[in-house]
C-alpha cells in the first residue's frame, strides 16, 4: 500500500533589516508538496507554477535530494529508494523569499511524515540547516513567525515567536533574478566595529518592540548597516523603494533575504505602501509586482494525509 | 524656602553579553542622592560610602556638573546658583556597574524634580546620554528593566522591558579598577563580518528569550565575540571565571560593562554560582566579594521630598 501526504510550506524572509544571517519571518504565500516514497529506484517529479519550467525532474531535484538525505539519516534509504512527487509552487523563485528553503522543507517534512515522524523540529532543522547552508530561512518555515537562529558548533538553534502586533507584510518582487551567490560575494570580510554595534542594538530591538507589541519602537528597529548598503547596487533604486514605503506609512523597510525582493512592515496601509513601491521601482525602470501576506504562525503543516 | 529631594537610582550593568554599546540591566543596589537647590552660588557636597574618599567635592564635581547642564538646558541657571549635595554610594567606582551613570542620572532626576518636572524621562535620558557619552548605563538607570539603547542622530533611544522570567544577578566585584578607556582602547576599529553576525544572532536571542520567558534559548545567548575576547586580558581569570558559574548553575555569564565586575545570570543558584566566582577569581590571585541582586524595575526614583 502506497503512501502520500501532502505538505504546505510558507515562503520565508530572511535578515529583516539588522538581522543580518539570523532573523526570518515566515509568509503566508505557500507551496505545496505531495510526496508518495517508493520500494522501486523509480523518480516522478511533477512541478506546476512559479518556476515550473527551470526545476530539475530528475536525481538533481532539490526537494529529492532532501528527501534522500533524509530516508539515509534515519537509515530508511535501503526501504525507499524511489518517489512521486508534485509540487505547487506559488514562492517565486530566486528572489529573496526562501523558495529553497520551502523546497528542503516541504520534502523533509513530508518524508517524515510518512515514516511516523522519527525527527522532531528540531531534528528537521538541523537537516534543512545542513542542505540550505544556513538556518535564516528554514527556521521560519519549519516553525513558523518570527524566528531568530544562531549555529553553535554546527547545531542550529531557532527561536520563533509571534509578534503582539498586527503586522502586515507587503512584499515587492521585481522581475528579475539574483542569485545569493553573487549577493554573497558583495559583502567584506571586514566591517567596521561601529557598523556591528549598531546592528546588534537595531535587531535587539526589533526583536525586543516585535515581542512586546511597541510600535513606536519599531521606527529605526529595521536599519541595517551590514549587508544591504553593500547589496544596494545589486537593486537598482532600492533606497528610493525603502524611502517611498516609508512615506506611504510602512513602519520599517528591508531587503527580504538576499533579494531582489523588498519586504515593507505596516498596519494599516498595505495598499498605498505597495503602489508607492512599484512605482518606486518604476521610476528605475524596473518592473515589480506586489504580494499583501500575513505572518504565517504555523509554519509547514500537512495538508491532508490518506494512506 | 529652601527645596530638597532625595533620590534613589540604580547601579547598572551594561552589554550582558552580546549587547555591546545597546543593552543594560538595571540591579537592585543603589545610591542615594539628596539634592538642595540655593539661589546663592555656593556648593556643599558630602559623599560617603562607595569611593567616598575620591569622589570630588568641589566644582568638579560629576553630579554638581550634571545639575548644571540640566539648569542651563530648562534656563533656571540664573535663579539656582548653588547647591547642597549629600550623597550616600553604595555602587562600586570603576567597576563596570554604572556609578557614573548613577551620579549622573540621580543629580539630573533631583534636579529635575525640584523644578516642577520640566522634563520627562525622554529628556533626561537625552542630557544624561550627552554626559555620559552612551546610553547604555544611563538609560537602564533612568528606566529600570532590561533596556535596549540606541543613538539615532544624536537622539537617544530606549526600550525599557522586564524579562518574563525569575532572574538573579550575581556580581562578582574584584578588587581593582579598571578604567573605561582603558577597556575601550584594547577594541579593534574593524570587526570580521562573522563576529558582527554572531553578536546580531544572539543579542536578538537574548532579547527575544527573555522578553518571552524561555529560559532553554538563554545558553548561547550570553555568549560575545566583539568585546570580551579583546578585554579579557585585563581581568585575570575572566573565562575562568565564566566557566565556574555556568558550572555552578548560572544559565549565562558576562563582563559588566567594561568590567572588571563579573556578572552571572541565574535562577536558583546565587550562593553556589557566588562562591563560584570568588574562588575562579582567587584562583588567579584576584580577591573578589560578591553582590546578590535582583534586577530594579522601577529605575531612579524619588525616596521622600519634602519643602
Amino acid at each position: 500500500m502506497r503512501k502520500t501526504v501532502k505538505i504546505r510550506v510558507p515562503g520565508t524572509s530572511a535578515n529583516c533589516g539588522p538581522g543580518f544571517d539570523c532573523l526570518g519571518v515566515s509568509c503566508t504565500i505557500y507551496n505545496e508538496l505531495e510526496l508518495t516514497l517508493l520500494k522501486e529506484p523509480t523518480l516522478e517529479i511533477h512541478a506546476v507554477g512559479e518556476g515550473a519550467d527551470s526545476i530539475p525532474t530528475d536525481e538533481r531535484n532539490l526537494a529529492w535530494r532532501s528527501i534522500q538525505t533524509l530516508l539515509r539519516r534515519v537509515k530508511a534509504d535501503d526501504e525507499y529508494q524511489g518517489a512521486v512527487i508534485r509540487m505547487h509552487n506559488r514562492v517565486p523563485l530566486s528572489r529573496g523569499l526562501g523558495s529553497s528553503a520551502a523546497a528542503i522543507v516541504g520534502a523533509l517534512k513530508a518524508a517524515n511524515v510518512l515514516l511516523g515522524n522519527p525527527l522532531d523540529r528540531r531534528g528537521l532543522l538541523q537537516i534543512a540547516t545542513e542542505l540550505e547552508g544556513h538556518p535564516d530561512n528554514v527556521a521560519p518555515a519549519i516553525y513558523g513567525g518570527f524566528t531568530v537562529s544562531l549555529v553553535h558548533e554546527r547545531i542550529p538553534e531557532s527561536f520563533s515567536f509571534l509578534p503582539r502586533l498586527p503586522l502586515k507584510l507587503v512584499v515587492a518582487v521585481p522581475d528579475f533574478h539574483l542569485s545569493t551567490k553573487a549577493a554573497r560575494s558583495a559583502l567584506p570580510e571586514q566591517v567596521p566595529m561601529k557598523d556591528a554595534v549598531f546592528n546588534v542594538g537595531r535587531a535587539a530591538l526589533l526583536v525586543g518592540a516585535l515581542a512586546k507589541g511597541n510600535i513606536p519602537f519599531l521606527r529605526h528597529a529595521f536599519d541595517d548597516a551590514l549587508h544591504q548598503p553593500y547589496r544596494a547596487k545589486l537593486i537598482p533604486g532600492m533606497y528610493d523603494v525603502f524611502e517611498a514605503a516609508r512615506k506611504a506609512g510602512a513602519l520599517g523597510v528591508a531587503m527580504s533575504g538576499a533579494g531582489p525582493c523588498i519586504i515593507a512592515y505596516t498596519t494599516n496601509h498595505v495598499a498605498a505602501v505597495g503602489d508607492a513601491m512599484m512605482e518606486a521601482f518604476r521610476n528605475h525602470d524596473v518592473s515589480a509586482r506586489v504580494l499583501a501576506l500575513d505572518i504565517d504562525k504555523r509554519g509547514a503543516h500537512i495538508v491532508k494525509d490518506r494512506d
